[in-house]
């Protein structure tokens, strides 16, 4: 936590109720509501038990990340060009699970997801296990702009990355040694837990499972977008599809209540539609959008994940069960932090 | 339109407000509220321009569906288990377009969608692009039940499949001659387009466009499930995943408002989270069943689709913007109807 947010946000949380923690709320004055900027890169793992330099690593991207998008909105940006390249910048970072360094399936290849909309009409585009495009979320968007489709997945969506032209990538670009010893441990817990065996819980192993990058923003011109992108779940089954390219569930933007981000276990934010629910609360509830976040968050089972959140007015929402979510934000009233836990 | 609902219907139609054309209230008493069902066999296409063979071959297909499911329900059956096999009926039944009798992708070859959700728990299960499968609603249920994924999609679906050791079926007995006659005259029109060919649009092709089957159903334990299965868009990219797949845009079932499967441009129902909108306009928003169906598809474009809903009370609703739907209801207190078009 730093810059002058900081005490603001202490001293909201405190109003929060017991069971609405480690949130974040922002409220912007109307009139310097300019722009407004969220991300995260992922709720998985207790900041806690990271290295001083893992956890640097972590900082170091997100601020990359959160720089981009600050000087883009300041020069007037669009909003779904500033989800888009943020994104960019973090699916190539290896320290995150989305393209570069994203986990591996229960076969130990790699499938990607990535999904963007435009709040101004609800535009959007997603790709489901993609392999071997460089910026999954840059597909995503090529599916909203240059196809009737929303949704395309596999070979299909691979086979569209090449006719399009965008940058292609070997698999061993994907699959770092980081994240390949992170699976072969994965892969060792399974075949003890096969074999019946009572060995230790592998402590490091929580924060293997969840990752995903994702942005949302309120432009200059009081427009919202949102945009995900993800490795998925280590050790999933082979073909399966989470939650960030599916609109409504770990994604969703609409200029007339805000834009959202998921990070956790995507079954549980397709069950509750998460996205499009926290939406919904605003639209059909007259919730606040704290309110909306917290409430929806609170039906995942515990340590289920979390969200990033920016209304129409520039406030920013931060909610999440798990111990921590690598998150940061900035608005155009000059308020910015990073954090990775609870409260640092 | 049979049976002794014709007239309430045609009473509650002329209720209804200019902008929500063509829908049916079945208004249950509450003591007589045992079970309800509600199906539809696809929106797509202008009834009144088909064969007397084709609609009749339809009004079979609907029918036999609905009694299978009355007998379940009257029976003391789950309201997932009746949707279940509804929609394997219908998915067998060449005449609708999904399982046998799906339409083709670009490439002429066949991708099939399908999930299912229970009410009870909001558990739910899907695929995507499986090839395979006889039923693929009931590997949509393998998933929910046996894995800890929702959606599987692709070779991976395929390949869980065949684990499951449910029934397999060869390319051909999806891909009927009427479809593959269909696929042909559609690509002739997209190879007329191509060259700038200023022919006649081809008027039967609108049909080729929609499809779908589903089923909601209220049980008589109080409990609420819907099942959704299609071959997707005539011509759709490979690698296009459509909206039925997806839980909330095409599909959702909440014992806590109401269970909804829909028919369209899949598409503009994952764009506006169709299906569990209108359980969020019932569950924030305190609209009726009727009110929150309607509402959600005025969202749509014109001709964009269709749904079917039942709410926890019994109260069944049909819903949708094209010239038809395809649909069946029944209900415990020995209402029952079948009807294609706006009114017959």
């Amino acid at each position: 936590m730093n810059g002058k947010l900081g005490k603001a946000v202490c001293l909201l949380v405190l109003g929060l109720s017991a069971n609405v923690p480690w949130g974040a709320v922002v409220a912007q004055e109307q009139a310097a509501a300019k722009f407004a900027i969220a991300i995260h890169g992922g709720a998985g793992g207790d900041p806690a038990q990271w290295s001083e330099t893992y956890r640097q690593a972590r900082r170091d991207g997100l601020q990359a990340a959160l720089d981009k998008g600050v000087a883009m909105l300041s020069a007037g940006g669009q909003a779904l060009d500033v989800v888009e390249q943020v994104v960019r910048l973090m699916e190539d970072n290896e320290v995150f699970n989305a393209g570069r360094g994203c986990v591996l399936n229960e076969q130990g290849t790699h499938e990607l997801d990535a999904s963007i909309m435009d709040g101004r009409d609800l535009s959007c585009g997603a790709v489901a296990r993609v392999t071997a495009t460089k910026n999954p979320i840059s597909l995503a968007r090529r599916v909203m702009t240059d196809t009737r489709h929303i949704l395309l997945s596999g070979d299909g969506a691979d086979q569209f990355s090449l006719a399009s032209g965008l940058e292609q990538a070997p698999a061993d670009y994907f699959r770092t040694p980081r994240q390949l010893a992170n699976w072969q441990r994965w892969k060792q817990q399974q075949a003890d837990d096969a074999a019946g065996l009572q060995r230790p819980r592998d402590a490091g192993l929580p924060e293997l499972y969840y990752g995903t990058v994702g942005c949302v923003v309120l432009d200059s011109h009081g427009n919202l977008a949102a945009a995900t992108s993800t490795g998925g779940l280590m050790g999933k089954r082979w073909g399966r599809v989470g939650d960030s390219p599916i609109i409504g569930a770990g994604n969703y933007a609409d200029n007339g209540t805000c834009a959202v981000s998921g990070t956790g276990i995507g079954e549980e934010f397709i069950r509750h539609a998460v996205a499009s629910d926290i939406a919904a609360r605003i639209r059909y509830g007259r919730a606040t959008l704290a309110e909306a976040a917290a409430a929806s968050v609170a039906q995942l089972p515990e340590a289920g994940g979390g969200v990033i959140c920016v209304d129409r007015s520039g406030n920013i929402r931060f909610e999440f069960n798990t111990p921590g979510m690598s998150r940061g934000f900035a608005t155009s009233a000059g308020d910015t932090g990073i954090m990775l836990g609870k409260d640092d």
